[in-house]
This record gives structure tokens, C-alpha cells and sequence, in this order.
């Protein structure tokens, strides 16, 4: 059972309860993924990894496999110039030399099948000296640690994410209590429906065509051309449906510009697809983090200083999961009011896997951290750590020491909602081996200008049957984009819904340009390209209509896809008619209605030293757990959740409610399930009998509450919501076991072991 | 061996020699027609005909065929409720009470090849009532005919095109000479590559797709609708590569509506496509003509009168090719400098086949009836033809009695080069049974208002990496705008041809609306609108670059991909990074560049008067052709033609030449080779053994020639060409029959036998 207490119901569609825009599709099996495309003469590709993690390479022989039947092409790094990707461009598509992990690309197979291209990777002879591998980021640090990259000289990463505002050590003298505890978040998969791949050909005209589910098609179509070392313009990037991403589809990969360059070479299609377990084995993960946490606070509970050591490890290559880091300090600068603030950051190259944004982009870790030592420092304090979060909670109208400009903030009615349907009674007061676990989130919900531009472009068109095509530069990956876009248009045009049809995926060509789907950024960023394209379209309308009915047009609306005078009740006409009119009998001074726009929203890129006010609106919310942990196994069982968000005016009840029963779901997966684990760098639970997802008898009742007031810069009021439900399951659940057994866990995940261990411990 | 005469060379790329934009895709098989279009799930379409030519129904059972295996549905007129096609909706897709034609469509399967659903249309037991049919538009008017429609009470349609400007009687009475004749042309197949056909399914959001061949998408879309009695926002339109069409696929054809209402019914794929032999059978023909042509001139050469009766078949139901008569209705009054002109026109049912337009819709064959009677008329004068020609010809800044207005006009010019290049030195002076004869054409060359809107809409969109991607809602038949416009979208923005790259055709949603590729409209209404598009990007640019480079915008210009201040040489960058800085270096007021267009041509709808400037601009032309005919056989070789055409600037010069060279090749298989032989309305040469289409070994010498002016409303001065090489090919070759033999052929084509039996009766 859920609820959604809607703001207002001043309008058409906006807020009301539509099926997803693409539901039918998929319920019925029209939707087409990666997985179902084919091409006549298609060839499958598949890529040989090393078998050490870390090693030299002495030879490759792929004499024997290229002369297999069937075998159409095989290329190692001495057949293809490829320029390194990743954003130190440090991970060539094909290893030469050395190899530092056990994912590393050394050769790869074009063949008329993906069985005949397995088999020739077997037949390739590849001579390894093997290196001692270092997988712990700690290690890695100390001097004789083995290098991973040699030429650098050391295992530390060139990057810095760490900052300082205010007197931090004066602050901490001031505090009467301080906390200090460190917190560990594990290796953890993204496991979306869809695995990753490519399928990539080359046109008659010459142009590299790219069938991804990439999250950010306009970045993949330059950094592939990049590797490739071809001009973007060459590039089409088309996206079918993509059975979600979360994050994990942000890069453009080693198999990306593999299966481009076997197409490039064989002027074949070439399609390259990851089995489940090549995913698990494969796919990047999400970042884990060790963070040590140090907060005071003054006798009255007021906050007044925190400092966050952070190291994550990097594994071999430095993907965007690094750049978690950059949400991180948003977090540790900006939950909750807080005046002093440091942050510092230490990433590694390890042997272990690279790393990849998943949902919430490091929030999730960050806030497992920061949550589960502000409960640590109420519980020191001997306040209620919901007084303690009301006390401390994020205002409207406020500056994080950061730069981040809070403009609407309903942090305090999230945590009161959250306390009053969870039934909070204080402390150790849900009953025998019960406990009740709160935390809060403060997360982008206007975009977040990680790149130059964080903006997005649509086109809207309304033909002469009344039918209104909407493209915009978005991405679906399953998260509703489209039914928002759907509603936004309509609402704004005045149109009925089913009206308005959507052009989202597909080729990019003619799609205006977008960041890409990630930070919570497509209702807002994509939303608010569309409400002006949608806007400019309903003038041009109301501009002919005024013509026609003889009324100014500032006096006409259009409800129920009727243009009316909003004086003289006499004057009105369908608004295709008038379309059609403006088209039709204005001779040669016809026009037709179609209206594009580019939203950039307001934020600013961070300065030097990392301050600036990323998004052009914040989302908070608050969740509350309730648990039931069994001491005898020490297993967890979840009761209940109040998820209370404050995502402005909800655009689409449904998809609100999806966002947040889907984040809930993953982060429980994150709090008490999932783990890959590595032994030298290599996944030993490969596979879904082995690597724990939640099932839905994990899940429990979810009570998704919306608090907020519209936002004055969001579409309707509209803020992002994709991300902040997955970012406090975690610590609200190590919140709810410490109140149901007086032990805290401080690493992720919160398996029964941990639990029978800490109560083992707490016995002695 | 062909040249053009290029006007000027002040371009970069317009006036270039390029491959045609599509070509390799073409040559190396990637082109995707919907011959090669299958589905998952899809099932195949057949048609059942009626036996006779006209009958009443009496029953029909389907209910074997429905039980056949492989068979999914059955559909009568009974079993879906359809909306009637056609200009005067007298044509139901699915035929009840009575068969009007060979054609008429009586019932449709559906089955999972086919094979199946051909068998299954034998298993359908029809029962007819045959009636007396008639077949000959003369005696369909006669009293006491079989009526095709007997509720109309007659077999004249209701649709007259007549006209009538000066006074023709007087004229008449001031003619010294006036020569009178009757001339004929025949049934004729379009015969493109691609044959007709659907493939039609309905998408989990309730949407009709159809992947067509049509013409006209946006008028497909409409009347497929209308037919289907559902709203045209419901029907996405697709099309394919298309294989050539010439007209033929200008209208919604029962075919079209029986495949949607089978998708509609089965929920599945459903595909029907004509085989070459049901084509020839069941696809809609040319416009066939009888036209009795009454000229008059002065003893000096003045023509002073004409007046033209004119009988169209429109078959058994009015298709597009009974409006041939509005273009006739501008040769008629328009082809020469004629103060007085009258036209007649009965338009009248049969059970024949119905027409649709075809390349010059009823230009070619009015232009054989008039420019024979030139020849006649200038003979009776003892007039050189040539001079007779030059004196009557069209000249710039003039406006016909029906009120085109004539701008740019190199009619004149045309016929002398025409002369000069043939050899032409006066009457009977070719040698033996060798002939010269020359006609000339008058034709729309700026979009032909037709409809409401003659309008072309066009986006731009230029991408952060210098790609230019063009959308325009014209289609690609194979007539070459999509060259046309990658050139004219190139020039105006000044960057190399390879960056830009055309969408054309595919899915029509999100495609700014056009009329439909006809009339010759293509490069001068699409690239006019593409032109205004690219224009606007282009002043985007130089904004922006502007402000970039400090300078003002008029000082800016774009040459070869580089913006560079005119007067300070310093200044300049690249285009591609002028585009990137202002989007990723202006913050929160970043943009990019996007723009459209809507061109509606400057023309009028004609008057009930049918007066009226139907086209922005026309084209003009003069063809020579030089012939031998051997008087045993009477079989003619066309030794060579020269083709001068005023198509003002041309944009693409390899366009031009193939556009001449297609249709002097058609030209003369009008002329001399195709005729469907029908008996009782039923073809009886439906193959390509039977029907002759011209072979390589028929065509001549083609000397193609390119004169006149840049037309000012024209793209870069372009005017239409796509239909003219085709119109004046068929009276030059009768008119140098004439000037060989003496014998003067007044019915196409100009068979052996024809000429044979001519002789035989000037020897008696």
C-alpha cells in the first residue's frame, strides 16, 4: 500500500495517474532491446580477458584462432590504433604490456557466431609473466606496494576531491561531543535487465552506426570517435529500449570501441553482447568507500563541525566511479546544517575492478557513512535523533558552505512524516528485537552540471490532425522520462494526453543534445526543455487562433484542446482546427506549428576549489525503517518503510511511486544483500545463484509519502526523485538494527554474520 | 555524351559534380525498399478480384478459405466498415452490390505466407450476375449505356476542368489558317523498380504503423485515416527507400486500407506487395487522352486561337489521373504566347482501369496533342517549325491568359539551341527516312498549388562536432533531393558537403510537413525550405561567433567550415568550435544550434474560374529529336536527342542529366514502345515479356543542354526539372516521323504498324 499526497489539483494531467508511457510495449514483448536486434551477415564478437590480474604480457598468438572456420576477425592492441578511454584515458581498449586486472581486454573475436567466437578465444595463445596483484586500497599506499601503473610511479590517483569551508579544528574545539567511526560500502553490481553491449556497422555512406544502450548517447558518440580516432560527425549513435542502466552506462567501454572497430574492419555488423555472468564478471561496479567520519556537535545538539576521510579505489582504470566523489561532497557539506566542513579524498589503483556512478552517485555510500554517525552522535548526545535531524535539518531559502543555494527544502515535513506513519515512539520502543531506524538525504533535484553543459534540447511539433510529437535529447532507461515528458506537453499545451506522443531513444541524429539520464536530471532538465518547446508551440497556436477568432491572443487559453476567449464565451475553436486553419487557408502565408528549445539550467560548474552551486534545486527526504532482526541468525527482516521526499510537485503519481518503491528495493539489496566478492580482483559469485539481489518477499510494505511545495524553477514544479530513495535505505536499516540490538554495524553489507559476530562481541 | 552549360561559378558546392546521396547504399544492396521489410509474427496479404468486368454480386462465401490452415483472416465488405477512397469517394476498398473493373477488390486474406493466402482467395466462392460493361469513353456517353454507377444515372463525372479566356470565337475568325486534328494517347504502366504495397501493424500504444511507398506521407496519413474511419493522430506513416513511383503512389489505394484493416483485425504485421504480374494488372495507370486540338494563326505566324476538347477515362472510379486535366488546362493556355484559348473536358466512367498521375500528369500527353498540331498549323503555313516555334514562344515577365505569371523564362533560348545542336537546317533535310522534329514544353518548375498548402517544412541541427543533420518532410522516390538538399544546405552554411547529412523519408512523425514529391516541386519547394532553415542556423552562428570573436555578425562569414571576419583576417575560427564554445562556454546561457522552416511557395489556388499563378515559377524546354525510320518495317530508332531545359541554376548537375536522361528515356517509351492492351478492361500484356518497356539499346544520343537564368525565388535560382525531359519526347519524335515519312501519327505509341499502315494509305 502507498500514498501520495498530492500539492494541488489546479491542473489537467499534470498529477494525475497515467499508465507509463511504454508499458504496453513492454508488457507485450514489443519492446526491443540490445538483446533483440539483429542484422543480416551480423557477426558476434566476443573479447578474451586476462587470466592473471595482474601480469606482463610476453606474447600473444592469435595465429590459430583467426584460422578457424567462422572466424571472420581477430584483433589484438598491435592490429588497431585505439586511443585509451576513461577520464584520465588511462585504459587502452586492448591491452599491450602489461595487464591490470583480470577484465583486461587483450583480444577479441568477430565470428558468425557467439559459440564459434567463445571457442577461438580458447585458441588464443597468450604468454603472461604474472605480477603480485595488490587489491587492497590501503595496501596499495604503502611503499614496496606493487604498481599498477608503473609510469606513474605511485598507486595514488592524480585527483583530488577534497575541500575545507570554515574553521573546521576551531569548530571541533567548540563541540562538547565528537564522534568518530568509519564506514565501509562493498562491491556492488547494477545488475539492470539489459547487459551491456554494442552492435555497431558501417554504411554505405560510411557512417559508423552504434546501437547502445548507452545513458548519455551525445557523450558516447564523442568519446567512441575519440578512441576510434574518427570525427564525431561519423558517428550515429541509436539507442533501442534499454532495460535500465542505473548508472553503469555513463562510459563508453573497452567493448564499445571493440565491436566498433571489428565493424569498421569487417564492414560487417558486428554485435557484442554480455552474457549474465560475463556482466557480473565484467560490467564495472558501483564504487565502494571506505570513509572515516568525525562529527561534533555542541550540548543542545547543535551540529557544528564534520570531517570525512574518504579512499576509493579506483581498481585499474578510472571510470566515472571515482567521480562519486564529487556528489560525496555535497553530502558531507550539505546534510544538514553544518558550518565547518572538511572532506578528503584518496583514490587508488588497485587490481580490483573499475568503477561505475550508480544510482545516487555515491550519495548512497556517503550518507550510509554520515547517517549512521549522526544517530552514533545523538545516541552520544542522549537526544532523540529525530529531534536531533529536525534540529539540524536543511532549510529553504539557505547556502550550504559549499555553495549549494537551497531554494525549496522540505527536509523538516520529511522527517516528521516519516517519524509520525512510522510510529516513533523514541528509542528501543518498537518492541522485542524490534528497532526503528531513520536517515535523511540531501541530493541534486534541479540537474547537476558535472559536465559544460548540463542542458537539453526538444522539438515539439503539432501536425494538422491534432497529433503533438515531442522529441527531446533524454534517454529512457525505464525510469518514466517519457510519461513525464507525455504530461508536461499535454498540460502545457492543453492538450488530451493521448494526444502526445514521444520520440525518446532511437537515432540521436535529430535529437537535440542532452547531458545524459543521471543525476535525477530528466523530469527537471529534459521537462523544462519540453514545457518551452510545448510553450512556444501553444503561443504560435494562440497567435493564429487570435487571427482567426478575432481576439487578442492573451485573452485565448486552450483547455481540453479547445481554444477559447476567456471573455467572450462566443469565440472558440478545436485547437487542430486552428492548426489546420493557420496551414490551410492563410495561402502562401501558411505556417505550420513546430517549436524547439534548449534548457540550460541555472547552476554553475564548481570552481577550483570545488565550490559552486551544482543544480538548480535540491531534493531531500527522509526514510524510516522499521526492522525485526532474529538473534539467533542474526537475519534482518525489514517490517516496514516511510519513504517522505521532497520532490517538489509530483508529475506523475505513478512514476513517483515507482521511483521510490524501486530505490527502496535496491537499497535494501544495498543494505542487507548484495556483495560481489573478489578474490584477487576476480568475482567469485558470478551469478544470480550466487550474488544475492532482493527478491520481493524482501521487500516490505513501502509507505511513499511526497512532501514539498512546488519549485519555482522546476517544470510545474517538478524536482528529481530518481535517485534520492535508494541514498538513506542503507543507514535508516544500521540505524533500526543498533535500535533493535544496541550494536551498530558500520559496513555494508548487513549480512546476519555481522550481526551474530557484533552480538557475539557485545556479550563478552 | 551529355553537357551542361552551367550558369555560374560563384559557388562552392551548388553546381558540383556529386555522387547522388544515396547512391552506394543502392549499389551495394544496404538499401532497404519494402520488398526487403519483414516483421516477427507477419502476415501476407492477398487480394481477391473480381472476375468480371462489371456484375452485380450476388454472394460471397469465404468461410472455407477462413478455415484453411495458415489462414488468419478473411475480410468481405461485410466484415469491415471502411470509408471510400478516392477524389469523389466513390471508390469503397472492399466492394459490395456490384464490381465495377477487373480490379475491384472483393474480399482480402490473411495467412502466414503468400502462398497460403493465394490459395485461400480460391477457396472464396463468388457468385456475379455479369452485366454488359462498357469499355470506350465516347460510347459510355451515349444514351442507353451500361452505367458504372447507376445511382448517378449517368457515366459523365461530375468534374469539369473546362475553361475559357479571350474571345475565342472572334480569335478564330481573325486566324488565316486553322488547322484542326484529333490526337490519342494510351494506357501506360508507371513500371518503377518497387511495386506497390503495405506493411501495416498496430503498436502496443493503439498506434496504425504503415511502412509504405508512398508520395505523399502527410496525405497518406490523412486519408489512410479517413478510410479507416479513425483519427489520423493514431497513423505513423514510414517509408522506406522507395523504388521509383512517377505518381503512381500519390493516393490512398484500397490495397493500402484493406492491409491496415487486416492489422487492425489480427493484431499482427501484415505486409501485401503486388508481384510484377498483379501490378501490371491491378495498378492504377496513366492518364490516357483523346483530345481534339483547333488551332489558329495568322498568315504571318501569330498564334491567335486554340481550343482543345478534351475526353479523359477515368475508369471506373476517379483516381488522381483525371486532375491530370488541371496541368493540361496550363499547356493548353500557357504553351505559347495564345490570347485566346478554350478548354473543354468530359470526364467519364468505364469499367476500365482507373488512373493515377504519372511523371507530368497529363503534361505529356496534352503537349503531343498540342505541339503535333504545331507542327500541323506551321506546315499549313509554310512555315519553318523552328521559326514558327520562335516566334509564338513564352517569354520572361509575361502572364498567360489563365494567369501564370511568368518570371524567368529562356524558352526561346531553348528552342535555338535545340536546332543549332540537332543539325537543323529546314524540312525534310535529315536525309533518307530520317526526320527532325522538335516540340517544346511548358511546365510548373516552382511547386504546383494543388492543395491547400504547396509547403515544405525543414529542420537543421548543427551538433557540437560540425555534423549538419537535415530533416525535411519531401520524399525520396529516387528523383535525387536528397542531393539536392545536402548541396543547398552545405552552401548555405558554408561547410563541406560530407558534413551534412540528410533524413529523408523514414518515419514521418516528427518530419515537417510537404505535400508529397510531385510536380516537380521537390528541389524547389524542400530546398527552399531547407535553404531558409539552413540560412537561419547559419545567423545562429555568426551570433555567436560574434560575440566569440568580436565582430559584428554582418562582418561574418563562413567559408569552407571556417567563420572569418571579412575585414580583419585575425579573427576566425572554426565553425564546429564556434558551435561548441557557445554551448559549452557560456554557462547558463549556453545554446545550440537548431532551427526550421515552413516554405510555402508564393502561389495561388486557382479561382472557380480556374485562373490563377498555380506555381512560383515555371520551367520551359525544347527537345530535338533527329530519327530513322525504316519504311519496310515502320520501325522507328531515335537516333539522337537534344534536351534543352530552362531549369534555371542547377544545383546538381549529375540530378540534371539523369533527370533528362530518365525521362527522355520514358519519353520514348511513351513514344514509340508501352501501351497496356486492354480487353474488357482487363490487361492482357501484364508481364514484362508482353508490356515493352525501352531497353538500353533504345535509347539515343541524349544531349542534354541547361539554359537560362537563376530564377530569383528559386533555391540558389533553381527552378523544377523532374518531370519536363519526359513531356515534349513524344510529339518531337511524331513530328520527325512526319518530317521522314510525310505521314503524320495522331495516336501514341508511334507503333511499326501504325507507321505501316500510314504508308500504305499515302501510297493508295
Amino acid at each position: 500500500m502507498t500514498s501520495v499526497e498530492l500539492v494541488g489539483r489546479e491542473f489537467s494531467v499534470i498529477g494525475s495517474r497515467v499508465p507509463k508511457y511504454d508499458a504496453l510495449e513492454k508488457v507485450l514483448g514489443e519492446a526491443r532491446y540490445l538483446l533483440d536486434l539483429e542484422m543480416p551477415g551480423m557477426l558476434h564478437a566476443k573479447i578474451l580477458r586476462s587470466s592473471h590480474p595482474h601480469a606482463r604480457l610476453l606474447s600473444i598468438d592469435a595465429s590459430k584462432a583467426a584460422r578457424m572456420p567462422g572466424v571472420v576477425d581477430v584483433i589484438t592492441a598491435r592490429d588497431v590504433r585505439l586511443n585509451n578511454l576513461g577520464y584520465l584515458k588511462d585504459n587502452p581498449p586492448l591491452k599491450w604490456g602489461k595487464v591490470r586486472s583480470v577484465r583486461d581486454e587483450i583480444a577479441a573475436v568477430a565470428a558468425v557466431d557467439p559459440e564459434t567466437a567463445s571457442e577461438a578465444l580458447h585458441a588464443i595463445d597468450v604468454k603472461y609473466e604474472p605480477l603480485p596483484p595488490v587489491t587492497d586500497p590501503v595496501a596499495a599506499l604503502e611503499p614496496g606496494a606493487p604498481l599498477v601503473h608503473e609510469e606513474l610511479g605511485t598507486n595514488r590517483v592524480n585527483l583530488d576531491f577534497g575541500l575545507s569551508y570554515g574553521d573546521v579544528e576551531a569548530a571541533f574545539q567548540r563541540a562538547d561531543v565528537v564522534v568518530e567511526g568509519t564506514y565501509r560500502t562493498q562491491y556492488v553490481a547494477h545488475t539492470p535487465g539489459d547487459t551491456m553491449g554494442a552492435l555497431a556497422w558501417v554504411d554505405a555512406q560510411g557512417i559508423l552506426n552504434v546501437y547502445t544502450n548507452t545513458q548519455a548517447p551525445f557523450l558516447y558518440q564523442r568519446w567512441l570517435a575519440e578512441s576510434l580516432g574518427i570525427p564525431a560527425h561519423r558517428v550515429r549513435v541509436i539507442q533501442p529500449h534499454i532495460g535500465g542502466a542505473f548508472g553503469r552506462n555513463l562510459d563508453v567501454y573497452p567493448h564499445d570501441v571493440i565491436t566498433a572497430a571489428l565493424a569498421m574492419r569487417t564492414r560487417r555488423p558486428v554485435k557484442l553482447l554480455f552474457t549474465r555472468s560475463e556482466e557480473l564478471q565484467n560490467a564495472p561496479t558501483k564504487q565502494p568507500l571506505i570513509a572515516r567520519v568525525r562529527q561534533g556537535a555542541t550540548r543542545d545538539g547543535r551540529l557544528v563541525a564534520r570531517e570525512v576521510d574518504a579512499i576509493l579505489d579506483a581498481g585499474a582504470y578510472v571510470g566515472w566511479g571515482v567521480f562519486d566523489a564529487r556528489v560525496m561532497q555535497y553530502t558531507v557539506t550539505g546534510l544538514y546544517s553544518v558550518p565547518a566542513v572538511r572532506f578528503r579524498t584518496t583514490v587508488v589503483y588497485t587490481n580490483n575492478p573499475s568503477t561505475a556512478a550508480m544510482r545516487s552517485a555515491g550519495n548512497s555510500q556517503i550518507t550510509f557513512a554520515v547517517e549512521s554517525n549522526m544517530d552514533e552522535l545523538a545516541e552520544r548526545l542522549g537526544m532523540d535523533p529525530v529531534e536531533f535531524r529536525l534540529l539540524n535539518a536543511n532549510r529553504p531559502n539557505t547556502v550550504t558552505p559549499q555553495g549549494a543555494r537551497i531554494t525549496t527544502c522540505a527536509m523538516p515535513e520529511a522527517i516528521r512524516e516519516a517519524a509520525r506513519r512510522i510510529g516513533w515512539r523514541g528509542r528501543h520502543s518498537a518492541g522485542p528485537h524490534r528497532g526503528i531506524g531513520f536517515a535523511c538525504y540531501f541530493h541534486v533535484g534541479g540537474g547537476a552540471r558535472i559536465y559544460r553543459s548540463d542542458g537539453c534540447g526538444a522539438i515539439v511539433k503539432v501536425d494538422d490532425f491534432g497529433g503533438v510529437i515531442v522529441s527531446v535529447g533524454g534517454t529512457e532507461i525505464g525510469e518514466g522520462l517519457d510519461t513525464s515528458i507525455q504530461l508536461i506537453v499535454a498540460e502545457a499545451l492543453g492538450v488530451p494526453r493521448d494526444r502526445v506522443r514521444v520520440q525518446i531513444n532511437g537515432d540521436a541524429s535529430m535529437r537535440l543534445w542532452d547531458v545524459g539520464t543521471h543525476a535525477s536530471r530528466g523530469t527537471f532538465v529534459c521537462g523544462n526543455a519540453a514545457l518551452r518547446a510545448a510553450l512556444d508551440a501553444r503561443r504560435q497556436i494562440l497567435e493564429g487562433a487570435s487571427k482567426i477568432l478575432g481576439a487578442p491572443p492573451e485573452d485565448l487559453e486552450v483547455v481540453d484542446g479547445f481554444v477559447r476567449s476567456r471573455t467572450d464565451p462566443s469565440k472558440g475553436m478545436e485547437y487542430d482546427k486552428v492548426v489546420r486553419r493557420m496551414h490551410f487557408f492563410s495561402g502562401a502565408q501558411g505556417r505550420i506549428v513546430v517549436a524547439s528549445s534548449f534548457y540550460e539550467p541555472p547552476s554553475e560548474e564548481p570552481d577550483e576549489r570545488w565550490h559552486g552551486n551544482v543544480s538548480a534545486t535540491y531534493g531531500f527526504g527522509c526514510q524510516a525503517a522499521l526492522v525485526e532482526v532474529d538473534p539467533e541468525t542474526g537475519r534482518v527482516k525489514v517490517l516496514r518503510i516511510v519513504s517522505a521526499h521532497d520532490a517538489g510537485r509530483v508529475i506523475n503519481p505513478n512514476g513517483f511511486e515507482g521511483q521510490v518503491q524501486g530505490g527502496v528495493a535496491m537499497g535494501i539489496g544495498l543494505a542487507l544483500l548484495e556483495e560481489l566478492h573478489l578474490s584477487e580482483g576476480r568475482v567469485v559469485n558470478g551469478s544470480f545463484e550466487d550474488y544475492r539481489l532482493p527478491r520481493v518477499t524482501d521487500i516490505p510494505e513501502i509507505d511513499v509519502v511526497s512532501v514539498g511545495e512546488p519549485d519555482p524553477e522546476g517544470p510545474y514544479g517538478a524536482k528529481g526523485v530518481a535517485e534520492g530513495p535508494v541514498i538513506p535505505v542503507g543507514p535508516a536499516i544500521a540505524n533500526a538494527v543498533a535500535d533493535a540490538l544496541g550494536v551498530r554495524i558500520r559496513d555494508l553489507p548487513i549480512t546476519p554474520e555481522k550481526i551474530w559476530r557484533a552480538l557475539a562481541l557485545n556479550v563478552q
